[in-house]
């Protein structure tokens, strides 16, 4: 038997954990389709030149090779997905002519990076994302509705509050057009830099990577400041004195963006004209978001509008999407003791074996309560009372059902309390029922 | 853009489809989850030596190299699993500190298998398995239990019926030992083949490769031939004329197996001394299963008692388990019709937008009926309702709901009927409130 050690990268849960994190993927899945998004799930694998496509060679892709190819005699042509959205791309492309248009999807998988394990990243995590793709056309009003489905499902998790950060593309543009920079986008990428590397040098690589002067550097960051809730975020920005069309039409989505995502859920959303995103394919709004008291996480759902993701040549097809790192934001969460489950196991009640005669008769309770909803499990041992007591009590499970001369009884094992109950209608508390999603550090 | 094309064997569903693969999956979940299993996920690579242990070539591993390492200078070091047999054994010993045992753990992941693609297999497909895992011993009655999970879980879908066919390989050690031939494990594998290659090819191989007499090829086909569905399997197996102490011992564990399982669930399993698995760890109990009208997909259930699936020297890890093969068994009866869903969508009701001012508002309809758990999309749309109600009608939305002069009025889009509700207590029915998984064909 080959050493057994954990591989740097790939976290793994034990059971007790596994019902936390399963729990999270089950509210946001829930969420997604009250919000009426259908779920897909894209087979792990893309061909290599897709997942090549935008040159984005920085994912560290795995490849595919099959053991019996290992001679050399074949390239590689598959690799693992990084990202949903790849995925999503293809899917569409793929199954355009039998998908409805706006197509609302959301999509909870594992996406592999094959990034150096000393940077301390994870190699495999879930992402969860919701889409609208459009064909052709998809309305502004979706860059309103998509963020508010991440905060509606956020939300409902015992998490400390997380908030939207969000501006918009046109406006940067605009505004780096009208103060005379060129290089938009290496601008942008450095922009997105601030937060982690400060603005002196973001100073330094405005001045050496597109040339800016200093008037530019300073409008540029002056930009960068600029927050609020509200419709002053027009203001702010027209008051640093520059403007031209595409500032002012960005300016507008942006007022719309904010006033309409904070009328609906009061707090959920503030302009931040620092978030810039790096990825060069977003055209509209863009949105980062902080969980309170664990800003070093970075953002832990982001996303943007992009007006094309995917052409076949003749149509387009335009979207706007986020995606929850949940992996990232779980492994914090979960590994601070901020959520966990309130029982490591299922099983709401142990039914107990008087001897191993009286086995089939247990099992047969068992069935009866497990049809009624009741999690069941036989004692594996008919061993003495206490013992099979002690193996419900070590794995949390809260009930034991004893089968004695005066009846059927359950004890409460928290409690002490036994009583006679009839097998028809006995039901746990409903917070017993199942294992909780529950908060305990906040 | 390149080319989009389909991957051969890797299967991917549409919305419809995906919505009834989630709803047997999570119904498989749930009823494992009813019998005490503990849901685990695991990473989907492990150590290529990992993979190789058991010298399981024939399973057409799928390596990864990082893009960065493609220059050959460091050979692949991990693959990604095939079963979920390989990850539970290496988890067991990894986190076995952590576990309680008997652990009971079920698993519902993907797997991958680097097939030849004329084969028409997949190379991505769902399993889902439940074992029992002990430490150092497992009582037998788990070999009752485990099959009657599964009988349990797929008896739930809207399938066809699936029973499981037994057999224990102590019996058929014991009765190969009683005849005289000496290599029990290739004569496993031959008799493994029996259902597909027929007996004249078996009596062939089991000539050549084992050397068996022609008396010796009569009594194992003898053998192979029994089937009973109560204690008779044992006087059947006996009246061939041969016994000795495994033999019986693994007769007494079949009787109680085939009495157990039927007397909680009758019909659930039957003997089947056919039933051989080819992979050796099998010590005790053997299980395949068919679904009726469907036999020419051979088992969509199997699995089997292993005294030692792991250990470290100290420990051994015994256990018994079955794994469902998920997508062969979906992949028929969803492209055959046998089980769909209800509908295409999740959203239950669009909501009508008067004009584009009146969108807030829907907006806000839609968050209400969310908060009741109902689910709710926004017309993208502000056209004539003649127009919205088609859109909801092409994705099978049943009702539509209109803010009007006289109050607040839902539509089902089915029958006409339009009525005046109140936003606080109007509920679909029941069966409209979610897609339901429904059986079409039979």
């Amino acid at each position: 038997m080959a050493k057994i050690a954990p591989l740097s990268g790939f976290p793994e849960w034990l059971p007790e954990s596994r019902l936390a994190e399963q729990a999270v993927l089950d509210t946001l899945r829930k969420t997604f389709e009250l919000h009426g998004f259908s779920g897909i799930e894209t087979r792990a694998v893309e061909p290599i030149s897709q997942l090549l496509a935008k040159g984005e060679t920085s994912k560290e892709i795995y490849l595919l090779s099959r053991l019996q190819d290992l001679d050399g005699s074949k390239a590689p042509e598959l690799g693992l997905h990084f990202d949903l959205t790849v995925p999503l791309a293809r899917y569409v492309l793929e199954h355009a002519g039998h998908l409805d248009f706006p197509f609302r999807r959301y999509q909870i998988q594992k996406v592999w990076r094959g990034e150096r394990p000393q940077d301390g990243r994870f190699r495999e995590f879930y992402q969860a994302d919701v889409d609208v793709v459009g064909q052709d056309t998809l309305a502004f009003h979706h860059e309103i509705e998509l963020p508010l489905v991440m905060v509606d499902a956020l939300g409902k998790l015992p998490l400390p509050k997380i908030t939207i950060h969000a501006s918009n593309r046109k406006v940067a543009q605009g505004f780096y057009e009208a103060i005379g920079i060129e290089n938009i986008e290496e601008t942008l990428r450095i922009i997105d830099k601030l937060e982690k590397v400060g603005p002196r040098a973001v100073q330094q690589m405005l001045a050496a990577n597109v040339g800016a002067t200093d008037a530019q550097i300073t409008a540029a960051l002056s930009l960068a400041q600029i927050r609020a809730n509200d419709a002053s975020v027009a203001d702010q920005v027209l008051a640093l004195g520059y403007r031209n069309e595409l500032l002012e039409t960005g300016l507008d989505e942006l007022v719309r963006l904010v006033e309409g995502a904070n009328e609906l859920i009061p707090g959920s959303l503030i302009a931040n004209l620092q978030i810039a995103r790096g990825l060069d394919y977003y055209t509209g709004s863009v949105y980062e978001s902080v969980m309170d008291g664990h800003e070093d996480l970075g953002s832990v759902c982001s996303g943007g509008r992009y007006d094309s993701l995917v052409s076949d040549g003749k149509r387009t097809f335009p979207g706007v999407g986020l995606s929850i790192g949940v992996s990232r934001m779980l492994s914090r969460v979960i590994s601070q003791g901020v959520i966990g489950a309130s029982r490591k196991v299922p099983t709401v009640v142990l039914i107990a074996v008087n001897d191993e005669n009286a086995r089939a008769h247990a099992a047969k309770t068992a069935m009866i309560l497990r049809r009624r909803g009741i999690a069941a499990e036989v004692s594996p041992s008919s061993a003495k009372f206490g013992k099979q007591i002690k193996y419900a009590d070590k794995r949390g499970i809260p009930y034991v059902w004893f089968t004695t001369e005066d009846g059927e009884q359950v004890k409460d094992i928290r409690s002490g309390a036994q009583s006679t109950v009839d097998i028809a209608d006995w039901m746990p508390p409903v917070a017993d029922l199942y294992p909780q999603l529950v908060s305990e550090n906040f």
